[in-house]
C-alpha cells in the first residue's frame, strides 16, 4: 500500500507540542498531572477533534483520538506518553503521541475501510513522578492499591495531581479495558541509548523490555580521625565502596554482555574532609533481559560485595529496593513491524529495550511491540535529546504499515 | 624530687568536669562557647579559686588559673580546651585543662618557689566550630581578620558566640601577648590515633604537628540513562572516583609510609539509582610532617587524578580548599619531657601528631610541647574515646615535672 504519513504536517503537530513547557536550553518539561502537561493533553484532543476524529478521556486520565472501525471491532491502540522528566527533551513519549494521531489522521484520509478500530492514546505518568505507568497499569488492569498507597512520588505529588486533572483516585482502576476489547498495542518510541546510531540502523525492533532490580548496599568500618589514624589501622567504608564499584563494573563487562549495573549513588558518612568514613550508602540497580540472567547478576553481584566486604574487614548490609520484571514483546508484533520496514526499505535491528515503556503494562494484556528510531548519541531525559527527523518520519510509517499489518491480518 | 599530682583530686575533678554537657552514651558535647562550654569554663575558675589560684580571663576569652612567681618572671603556660567536636568524648583537651590545673596546685602546696609564673589555661575554640585554635591563635598574636570574616562554622555561629561569652570581636586580638613575656607552652592530650596502644607505649612525646593539605576533586562524565547506555558507552564519573579512591590508598600505604591520605565525602550527580553519574565530587586530604612531604604527596596525587580522568575519558577539575603548615615542636622541651617521664620510669615513643592542638599557635612564639598519653583503639571525637586512668594520672605527673625541669632550667 503506497500510504504515509504527512511529514509537514506531523512537524507541525511535532513543534507545536515541544512549544507546551518548553525550556530555554529547547528541552521541554512536562511533568505528569502539572498544568503544562495538561496543557500539552488538552492540545493532543483538539489536534484529534479538528482532524475529524473521536476523543475520549477515562477514568485514569488516558487521553484518545479515536477512529472507529465496523460495530464490534477490536482495538489496535498506538500511543505512548506526553509527559516528560523534569528538564526532559522534545522526543521521549511526545514523539510516539504525535506519531500516533498522524497515523489515524492518514488512514482516515486515504478512506480505509479497516476491521479494527484505531485509537491513538496518550498514558498518564509514564515517567513516574507520580507512580510511573498510572496510566498503561490502570488500561491493562493491573495498577496496584499498593503503589498508590506508596507512590514513587510522594503521596502528597499525587494527590495534588489527580486533582489538578480532575481526577478521582478510587476510580482509576475504573480505565481498565476488557483485554477482548483489544487487538494489540504499538508504540514508536526514541532508543534513548546509542546502539541503532551506532550500528546505522534506521529503526529498531524491541525484543524484549529489560528487567531491573535494584539494592541498597551499606557497608560499615570504622569513622576515625583522619590525621591520627594510620592508613593500616582504619576501617574505611568509603574505600569499600571504592573497591565495589570497580569490581560491579569489572563483573559486569566480563561476565554479563549486553547486561548494565550501575552505581549511582555513594553516600560516606559522617561525609567530612577529615575523617574517615564510617559508613557508605551505595545504590546498586542492574538489567537484563531475562529472568535467569537478572538471577544470576543478582547472585554474582551480591556475592562480590560479600567478597569487598571481608577484604576490608567490613559489614555488609543489603536491602532489595526495586524489582521489575522482563517483559518479552509479542512475537507476530515484532514480525509485522520488520515486516514493515523491510516494504518501507528501513533496515532493522532487533534489541531489547533498556528504559521502560507502557508497553510493558499493555504486554501484559494484549499483543505489543515497540518500534525504536535511534537517539542521537544516546542521549535522552535531557534537553540535549535528539532524533533526526527524517528518522522521526520512517518511525511513524513504520508505525502506520505494523498497524495496518496487524490490522489486515 | 619526690612531688606528684594528687592523682584522687585530679579524677574528681575530670568526673565532675565530663558531666557538664554529658551525653547519655558517656560522652561530652561542649560546643565551642554555647552554654554548656561556658558553664564548664566557670567552673574551671571556680576550681581555681577554690584552690586559692588567681583567675583571670582574657579579651579573647581564654580562661586562666594562675600561680605567680617573682615579680617579673616569664610565664610558662600549661594548657589545652575544654570545647568539644558534637557528641565528642570526655579526655579531649579536658584532660589537659584539668591536669594544668592540678599540677598548679601540686606546686602550690609543696611550697615550691618557682622562677617562673605557672598558668594554668583554656583556651577558647580549638575544635573550630567557630574558627579553630581562636585562643591560642589570638595569644600567639597571629588571629587573622580573614579567619574572623569568614569562619569555618559560619559567621552567624562565631556572632552569637561571641555574644554569649560577652566577648568584643574587635578586641579579640588584644589577647595577644608578648613573646618576651613567655618561657614556653605545654600541653598534655590524649593520641586519639592507636600508635602509643599498638607499640606498648606509656607517653608520647610529640615532635612535630603534621601539616594538612586538602583539596576538592570533581571528575566530570556524561551522565546517562542506566538502562539504555552499554557500559562500554558510558563516561561514569562515579567509576572514575572510585577507581581514584583505590589509587590514593595505593600510593600512600605504598610510597608514603606513616603518611595519611583520606577521602571522607564523595557526591555523585545527578545521584539517583537509575542514572549513570555524570559528575563526581570527591574530596582529598593528607597530612605529613614535612613540608617537602606534602610537597610530593601533593604532586603524586593530583597526578594521579589526571591519570584515572584520562584513564576513564574524564574532564578534571581540581580546587585547593585548606593548606595548614607541619609545626616542628621545640627540641629542648622534647627533652625535657622525655626526661620527666624518663625520671618517671615511663616508657616514651616519639611519634608525630597527626591532629592539631593549640600547640601549633603558640610554637610560633614560645617554645612549646605536647605529651601524649594512649588512646584505647585509638578513637576519638566520640563517646567511645577513652584513656585508662593510670595513663591519665602519668601524663599529669609527665606534665608537673616537664614544667618543673623547664621552670627550673
Amino acid at each position: 500500500m503506497r500510504i504515509r504519513v504527512d511529514a509537514e504536517r506531523l512537524r507541525r503537530d511535532f513543534d507545536a507540542l515541544a512549544a507546551i513547557g518548553g525550556t530555554p536550553a529547547e528541552g521541554v518539561e512536562r511533568i505528569a498531572l502539572t498544568p503544562a502537561h495538561l496543557e500539552a493533553r488538552a492540545w493532543f484532543l483538539h489536534r484529534a477533534a479538528d482532524a475529524g476524529l473521536e476523543t475520549s478521556v477515562d477514568a485514569a486520565g488516558n487521553h484518545s483520538a479515536i477512529l472507529r472501525g465496523a460495530p464490534g471491532a477490536q482495538t489496535l491502540l498506538l500511543g505512548s506518553h506526553l509527559d516528560t522528566v523534569p528538564n526532559g527533551g522534545r522526543y521521549d513519549g511526545a514523539l510516539g503521541v504525535v506519531a500516533a494521531l498522524e497515523v489515524l489522521r492518514a488512514v482516515r484520509e486515504a478512506r480505509l475501510e479497516l476491521p479494527v478500530t484505531l485509537e491513538a492514546i496518550d498514558f498518564t505518568d509514564e515517567e513516574g513522578a507520580l507512580v510511573g505507568l498510572l496510566g498503561s497499569f490502570a488500561v491493562a488492569g493491573t495498577l496496584d492499591a499498593r503503589m498508590l498507597a506508596a507512590p514513587r512520588g510522594g503521596r502528597e505529588a499525587l494527590v495534588a495531581g489527580l486533582a489538578r486533572a480532575g481526577l478521582d483516585e478510587a476510580r482509576l482502576a475504573d480505565a481498565r479495558r476488557d483485554p477482548g476489547s483489544l487487538m494489540g498495542y504499538l508504540e514508536l518510541h526514541i532508543e534513548q541509548g546509542p546502539v541503532l546510531e551506532q550500528g546505522g540502523f534506521q529503526i529498531g525492533v524491541v525484543a524484549a523490555i529489560v528487567g531491573s532490580r535494584s539494592f541498597e548496599l551499606a557497608f560499615d568500618g570504622t569513622a576515625a580521625h583522619a590525621g591520627t589514624t594510620p592508613m593500616h589501622a582504619r576501617r574505611d567504608a568509603g574505600l569499600g565502596a571504592a573497591t565495589y564499584v570497580e569490581r560491579v563494573y569489572e563483573t559486569v563487562t566480563g561476565e554479563f554482555g549486553g547486561c548494565v549495573a550501575t552505581v549511582g549513588r555513594i553516600e560516606l558518612e559522617p561525609g567530612a574532609f577529615n575523617v574517615v568514613p564510617g559508613r557508605a550508602r551505595v545504590s546498586l540497580e542492574f538489567r537484563a533481559g531475562s529472568n535467569d540472567e537478572l538471577e544470576r547478576l543478582e547472585r554474582r553481584l551480591l556475592d562480590e560485595a560479600g567478597a569487598v566486604a571481608r577484604e576490608h574487614s567490613l559489614g555488609l548490609d543489603v536491602r532489595p529496593v526495586g524489582r521489575w520484571q522482563p517483559t518479552p514483546l509479542d512475537a507476530t508484533v515484532r514480525v509485522a513491524i520488520a515486516g514493515a520496514a523491510g516494504r518501507l526499505g528501513l533496515s532493522t535491528l532487533e534489541l531489547p529495550s533498556g528504559a521502560g515503556h507502557d508497553a510493558q503494562a499493555l504486554a501484559q494484556v494484549t499483543p505489543s511491540g515497540v518500534i525504536f528510531v535511534p537517539s542521537t548519541g544516546g542521549l535522552s531525559h535531557q534537553p540535549g535529546e535528539h532524533t533526526p527527523w527524517d528518522d522521526c518520519v520512517n518511525g511513524a510509517n513504520v508505525l502506520l504499515h505494523a498497524a495496518l499489518e496487524l490490522a489486515l491480518r
